[in-house]
C-alpha cells in the first residue's frame, strides 16, 4: 500500500538516538521483564547501542534492573522493567457534571483519581480557577512523593483547536475560550517545567483505549463517548486523527433522520438527539422531565438498568431502538474511517447488555464492507475516568517518543 | 497536540541517509532551480551531507545540474533541478465505461495518457487480460524511450484490501477478485523489476490532488469522486487515511434520508442514490431511462450542461437540489475528518457552477465547526484521468521516500 508523507524531516544522529530510545522504552514497556540481549534480538538494534541506551535510561530512572533470572537458556541475564517511578503525568476532564483528575506514573500505574461534583457555570474563568486549584493540589501531591510532573492535559467535551482553545463546547455553554492559555496563566506558567495542553474528551478517551483498554495496541480504533454529548476519538494507523483544525470526530450532530427529534444544536435528528444520555433518559423515563433539568444523570441510569434487568417491556423496547440508532451512528464512522474496533463508553457501556446486540445488527446491515469489514463493536471497560486517564497518557507522549525528561 | 505512534521503528545510519535523501529530493522538486548551498541552508542538513547526497542523486540521474547562474549574491552557483527523465511510473484506472492509462516521469511530466472504451464484463479475468495488454504496451513505449519503469498502480471503483484484492466493486459487478495477484501473473511477474499494486480510485485521486491539484500540498485534503459511484479519498496530516482493512472513505452508501430513493446497493436514500451520476441523469433527464441502461453518461452530462446554461428552470432547480444533497454528504466527511479542503471530481466538477453554491450553503448549515472549520469546497481541475495520474504518482512513492531505483 502507498503512504504519502507531507514534509520529510531531515534526520541527524541525535534524532536516531531519540528514535532508538523510544524503541527500547516501548520494548521494555510491552515485553518486560526482558534482558538487554532480548531487546537487541527483538528490535534489531546492535547490543552496544542497546546497552548504551539502557544505561542512560537506568541513570534517568526510566528503566530499572530487577536482578538476575535463571529461568532461561544460557547464562543468567539481568532483567529490565520500566521504572519511571520518579515521573508522573496528570490528566483532567471537564464534564457537564464533574471534574476528574487522574495521575499515572510512567508505567501507567494510577497515582490518584479524584472526581469532584461540578456545575457548568456561565463563566469559563470560574471553571479555570477551580480547575487550576485541583491541578495545583494534584501536582503538590505528586511532588510530595518526590516525583517530577511531566505534563498536564485537560479533556473538554467540545471542539478544541490546535492552540488548545475551545471554539465551542455546547454542554458547557462555552464559545471561544482560550482554555490552555488561561489555565497556564492560572497555574503561573509552569512551562517548560510541565507542558499544559487541552484536547477533545473523545480524542483522549481513544488514547486511553489505545494504551490501557481491552483492545490496547489496535492501530485502527475508535472510542465513542457516551453522555450528554456523543463524540468519536479516532486512532488511525496508530495516530490520532485530528483533521486540519483538530476538529475531527464530531459525530454527535451527524443527522440520522431528518424527521427525527430536534437537537440541542437546533438541527433535527442528530445522533445526540437519538442516543445522547438526556434523550435516552427522556425516552425511557418519561417522568424525568417533570423533575426539571437534569445534569447528573446517574440516578436515571440506575433506574434504566434496574427496569431493564426486571425486563420492563417498554424500557427493553426503548433500549433496542436506541441500540439500532447507535448502530446506525457507528456505521457512519465505520464506512468513512474503517476501524478494526469501536469501543463505546459512558451510558453506552453502562447499558451495553441491551444496546449492543441491536447495534451490531444495524451496523452489519448498514456497513458497506462485507461483515462490516470484520469490525468489533464492544463496550469500553475504562469507565468514567477514561478521558482523564487519556490526558495523563498523552502527557507522557514526549518521553515515550524517546525524549528525556528535563533535569 | 499529541500524536500517538504505534510501533516506533529502530533507525540506523542507512535509514538516516534514506530519510535525508528524501528531504533533498523533495526540496529540489519544490524549490528547483536551487543550489547545494540553498538546500543546506533551507533543510538544516550540513553542506558535506548535501553534496554527498546530491552527487549520488546526479549519478543516478534523479537530479541534474542546469549550469551556473549569476543572478545571485556571492559567487555563481550550480543550480539543480529534478531529472528523473530515465524513470517513469504507470497509473491505470478501471472505470465503468473505460480504461485509463497514464505515465509520468519523476518530475511529474506526462509521458502518455490513453483512454480506451470498455464495458465491464462478468468475467474479471477478461478485464485483467485487457488491462495487462494495455499495461504491457505502455511499459514497452516507456522502455523504447530508454526509461526504467518504477512501478504500476491500478485504481478500482470499489473496496480494495491491503493485499490488492477487491472484495466488492458494485459498478463492475465484482466480488472477491484478487486483482493485484492476477495482474502480476498476467504480466509475467514483473516484480521486483516494477511493483504492481492496486488501490481504491478515490484514494489515488486524492493522491493526485495532493501532488498535482489546485490545493497541492494541503495536508488535510479530501477528493470526492463523482460518477456512477461516489467515493472519498482522505488525506489526513499528509497521509492517506486507509483504515484497518484499507476500506476507509466509503461515503457512497451513507444514508442521507431513510425516506429517499432506493439505491443500487438495496438500501434507501444513500449518497449515490441522490447524487451519483445515474441518479442525477435520471432526475434531470427523465427521458434517459427510456433509452435503456446507460453506461457512458457523457452525452447526458453534455445535455445537462447545455440545458443549465440555457437556464432551463427544471434542470436548474434539479441541480440546486442535487447540490444541497452533495453539501449534506460533504458535511458528513467534514464533521468526522475535518479536512481543510474538499475537491469534487467527475460530474460534480463538470456541473460545479450549479452544484457548488447550494452545496456550500448546505455544508455551512450542517457542519458543526463554526464556518465549517474554514473548509474550502472546490471543483477538482484534474479531470477524468485524476485516478490514473494518482496511480502513477503512487508508484513513485518509494523513490520520493528516499530509496534509490534498482540498477
Amino acid at each position: 500500500m502507498i503512504s504519502v508523507h507531507n514534509e520529510p524531516q531531515p534526520t541527524d544522529l541525535g534524532d536516531v538516538r531519540v528514535a532508538n530510545r523510544a524503541v527500547v522504552l516501548r520494548h521494555v514497556r510491552v515485553h518486560a521483564p526482558c534482558s538487554r540481549a532480548d531487546i537487541a534480538a527483538r528490535t534489531g538494534l546492535n547490543k552496544a547501542t542497546v546497552s548504551s541506551l539502557v544505561s542512560e535510561l537506568i541513570e534517568r530512572r526510566l528503566v530499572r534492573e530487577t536482578g538476575l533470572t535463571e529461568n532461561r537458556i544460557g547464562r543468567p541475564a539481568t532483567m529490565l522493567v520500566l521504572d519511571g517511578e520518579p515521573y508522573a503525568a496528570v490528566g483532567m476532564e471537564i464534564r457537564a457534571d464533574e471534574l476528574v483528575v487522574v495521575a499515572v506514573d510512567l508505567a501507567g500505574n494510577r497515582l490518584l483519581t479524584w472526581r469532584r461534583a461540578f456545575t457548568p457555570t456561565d463563566s469559563p474563568t470560574d471553571t479555570v480557577r477551580v480547575l487550576a486549584t485541583l491541578a495545583r493540589r494534584a501536582v503538590a501531591r505528586i511532588v510530595e512523593q518526590d516525583r517530577t510532573v511531566l505534563g498536564l492535559t485537560v479533556g473538554v467535551p467540545g471542539l478544541v483547536d490546535t492552540t488548545g482553545a475551545v471554539p465551542l463546547a455546547t454542554s458547557l455553554g462555552w464559545r471561544d475560550v482560550a482554555l490552555a492559555a488561561e489555565l497556564r496563566a492560572a497555574l503561573g506558567d509552569p512551562e517548560p517545567g510541565y507542558p499544559v495542553s487541552v484536547d477533545n474528551e473523545a480524542n483522549l478517551a481513544a488514547l486511553a483505549e489505545y494504551r490501557h483498554g481491552r483492545h490496547a495496541g489496535t492501530p485502527d480504533l475508535v472510542h465513542l463517548t457516551g453522555g450528554t454529548g456523543v463524540g468519536a476519538g479516532v486512532i488511525s494507523a496508530g495516530r490520532l486523527l485530528r483533521g486540519g483544525r483538530g476538529l475531527a470526530g464530531e459525530i454527535g450532530h451527524l443527522p440520522l433522520d431528518p424527521g427525527g427529534p430536534v437537537c440541542a444544536c437546533g438541527r433535527a435528528g442528530c445522533v445526540e438527539a437519538f442516543v445522547g444520555l438526556p434523550a435516552v433518559a427522556r425516552r425511557l423515563l418519561p417522568d424525568t422531565a417533570e423533575e426539571g433539568p437534569v445534569t447528573d444523570y446517574l440516578p436515571e441510569l440506575d433506574r434504566i438498568q434496574a427496569l431493564a434487568r426486571q425486563g420492563d417491556p417498554r424500557v427493553r423496547a426503548g433500549l433496542t431502538e436506541v441500540g439500532r440508532r447507535l448502530g446506525h451512528a457507528v456505521s457512519l464512522v465505520v464506512n468513512l474511517v474503517d476501524p478494526e474496533v469501536v469501543l463505546v463508553g459512558g451510558h453506552f457501556a453502562a447499558l451495553s447488555t441491551w444496546l449492543l446486540p441491536p447495534a451490531r445488527q444495524e451496523l452489519a446491515a448498514r456497513a458497506i464492507a462485507p461483515d462490516a469489514g470484520g469490525l468489533r463493536l464492544d463496550a469500553s471497560v475504562l469507565g468514567a475516568t477514561a478521558t482523564a486517564l487519556g490526558g495523563a497518557t498523552a502527557a507522557l507522549a514526549a518521553i515515550e517518543s524517546g525524549r528525556l525528561p528535563a533535569r
